[in-house]
């Protein structure tokens, strides 16, 4: 190989790096979210009077998940 | 392999680790999130008076498990 | 390879190590959070009047699983 071949090499691996990790964490942050739902709209239709607590307490949980999901869209488009 | 080559290696590396950290431990976090918010939104539409010791476990819970996605938000920028 | 690439290769390695680590040991201890925050969420919904003695025990788990989360960060900071 010569020279340009190897400056070229850590833009390739970068851009590798960045969507693999938006796959994964995506993956387990779309998981994550939708245990959270899933179990949100399950308790409303057990029990309506709580929706607005449920609401609260399911709206929270998704935030946090869907941060995790948001760090790797960072990263993927820092391309590190 | 010349001397570019050898230089450029390490950065490649470099960020092939974090982004891969953030990917596994991310996942891992989100889906550790999910199982928390799930099971506290499925008990506060089981019994809507403990909600507020629920949020406060839940929320302890789940700041925990966030964490773990922010060392690896901290690794993923680091390059490490 | 040269003398450069053997000097430099000892570097990347460190890298993916340390990186790996947290990705897999995060991971792990984030889904044991859940596990805990989860059912500690569960238990308190259950029988709201052990929420005491539920956030002592629970806390008392989750720090534990964070700490290996935070091992792993160390083990990563080190690059070993």
């Amino acid at each position: 190989m010569g020279a340009a071949a190897a400056a070229d090499a850590p833009v390739v691996a970068q851009g590798i790096n960045g969507s693999l990790t938006l796959a994964v964490a995506g993956a387990g942050a779309a998981i994550g979210i939708g245990m959270i739902g899933g179990k949100a709209v399950e308790a409303v239709g057990r029990n309506p009077g709580a929706f607005g607590n449920i609401l609260t307490l399911g709206i929270i949980g998704m935030a946090l998940a869907e941060a995790v999901a948001i760090y790797a869209l960072i990263i993927a488009f820092g391309g590190r």
